[in-house]
């Protein structure tokens, strides 16, 4: 089969095409024939050395969409012929997606949503599976209001949607004017600014100066600190990314918690991945009745460009999730 | 009355024992006799200053026992002769305890518990509220394993007791062979001592090297980094200090929830006062029960030494809660 090796931790340029042979699938795994990859923030971390990427050389990428072509022993989820979809390489221990076939834990996939391409699906599961990680951890009651940082990125798309099914009020805060669009779009009741809009100002004009109870903050980082300047007393923050150093006064002075959600622990930990494909089942099942749909950047990739669609996703101009055309 | 006032922030010194008119209870509030108080670490930090204390000249301390001698406008709850005790005082709004008398909202009180005398009955509301609010976050199930740091201090002996009554297995965190001693006293199925003990070692010897599922760091600030270091992946920390500057990539990379306690802002923020009653008559259940019992440092102080009982919580040198006797 084709695939994308890398050889030594680095930029794009160290994804070299190559043919490997196909693999066969273990106990508990199946073959899928990939028809769609998509690309996360944390592929591009884990080719620059991550240390919770595969052994090199290793073919990267995590999401995929594709046709099981053969089951391993034990598996009875699934038979030849199945579009499937999931989160189910990438990281230690597992393979890759940015191939032509990859062997997978069967419990990390779930039936493809019935109303998706391949492509749509392929943008859902690593993102799909972190924001509902992180609403379970938010636990929003209805008629809550929500404040979601990155409210159109790859995470912050599907947090805006799973928060509206929720009953929530969403507020989401996006960097421009076009993502102020689209995230009203997904379903945004409001949309604040965070490169022109004070925490201060925004606090005020939507919580009443108290704050806001649920925090979804998709950038974290550098960012948590205004997402404890904004929240309530008591209030609840999910974060995807706490890879700073930080002051946490404003933590101790709201009594906040702060969750972090970090799905690919649970397919390390292999405690974790009979959830993930659980949640894939969901959240196929909201595809499929109009509550969820993936947002796609246009841009359109093959096998032998995925590193450019790295790029375009490192360079902060694509529009939700970048796809992979593999088959 | 007498009381100690305080004038200017500052030291021990700044408090001055004075006559002032007995206040007179508003509606929903109850004039108590004080006979006991106890010292809290935060008590301190108000002298000096924190901005969650009362205007000056103001009476500070938040715990108290003693006996109700008059009820305001439409309370039920209590009449006079009632035994009580709560955290009822010491911040923005409130009267203090460090006097003879004190107004209290009936909302923060709770019958005393029958087996308790005034001083033990004085030492528990804070810390117990505190230790309470905690548990509930941390939600233990039965049989696992929770490492407490600080398990001879105000609000980490009750953690123990709590964390024991709950089913759970109790690693202390101390610093000395002394607490070491009294942590076992208390319920604690293990020590470890948190000057001597490398946090690796003592995850090893304790979780074979997986981590603690959940962490009740009762120092917080610089020893986050500490239970950060000690969590298991998807672990859950609860702390009642997270004033300081910390790096949270251990939070990242476990996916940690962290948790700050801060109860006195449930009094701030009237929301939470019936919550704090309603804890207390739990708590006294459990101490009738033979659950609980406070730990009390076997010094003793009066309202006019009140001032050198807060030195000697501040020293370090105290075991669990100091009390000052008032009537």
């Amino acid at each position: 089969m084709r695939a994308l090796l890398l050889y030594e931790h680095g930029g794009s340029d160290k994804l070299i095409l190559a043919k490997v042979a196909t693999p066969t699938p273990g106990a508990g795994e199946v073959l899928v024939e990939i028809h769609a990859a998509s690309i996360n923030p944390v592929d591009i971390k884990i080719r620059e050395g991550l240390p919770i990427g595969p052994a090199l050389p290793a073919i990267l990428g995590a999401d995929l969409a594709g046709v099981v072509v053969m089951t391993g022993e034990g598996v009875k989820s699934f038979k030849p012929g199945d579009a499937v979809y999931g989160c189910a390489g990438g990281v230690k221990g597992l393979g890759g997606t940015l191939a032509e076939f990859i062997t997978a834990d069967a419990r990390l996939l779930a039936p493809m949503p019935a109303n998706l391409t391949f492509r749509e699906a392929a943008a859902l599961p690593l993102a799909a599976i972190t924001a509902w990680q992180g609403m379970e951890k938010l636990a929003l009651r209805s008629g809550e209001t929500v404040l979601v940082h990155g409210g159109t990125g790859g995470v912050g798309h599907i947090v805006v949607q799973l928060a509206k099914a929720a009953g929530a009020r969403v507020i989401a805060a996006v960097g421009s004017d076009e993502a102020a669009v689209l995230a009203r779009e997904l379903g945004a009741d409001d949309v604040v600014n965070y490169h022109s809009d004070a925490v201060s100002d925004y606090v005020a004009r939507h919580t009443g100066g108290i704050g806001f109870s649920a925090i979804f903050d998709t950038a974290g980082g550098a960012n948590l600190a205004k997402s404890f300047e904004a929240a309530a007393p008591f209030g609840r923050i999910v974060t995807t990314n706490s890879r700073v150093t930080v002051n946490l006064g404003n933590m101790h002075g709201k009594a906040l918690s702060l969750h972090v959600v970090f799905m690919l622990l649970g397919m390390l930990n292999e405690s974790g991945r009979a959830a993930h494909g659980e949640i894939l089942r969901q959240v196929a099942a909201m595809v499929e009745a109009g509550q969820l749909k993936p947002l796609l950047d246009p841009a359109h990739f093959t096998l032998a460009t995925a590193p450019d669609a790295q790029e375009h996703l490192h360079s902060g101009d694509a529009r939700g999730k970048v796809v992979v055309d593999i088959a």
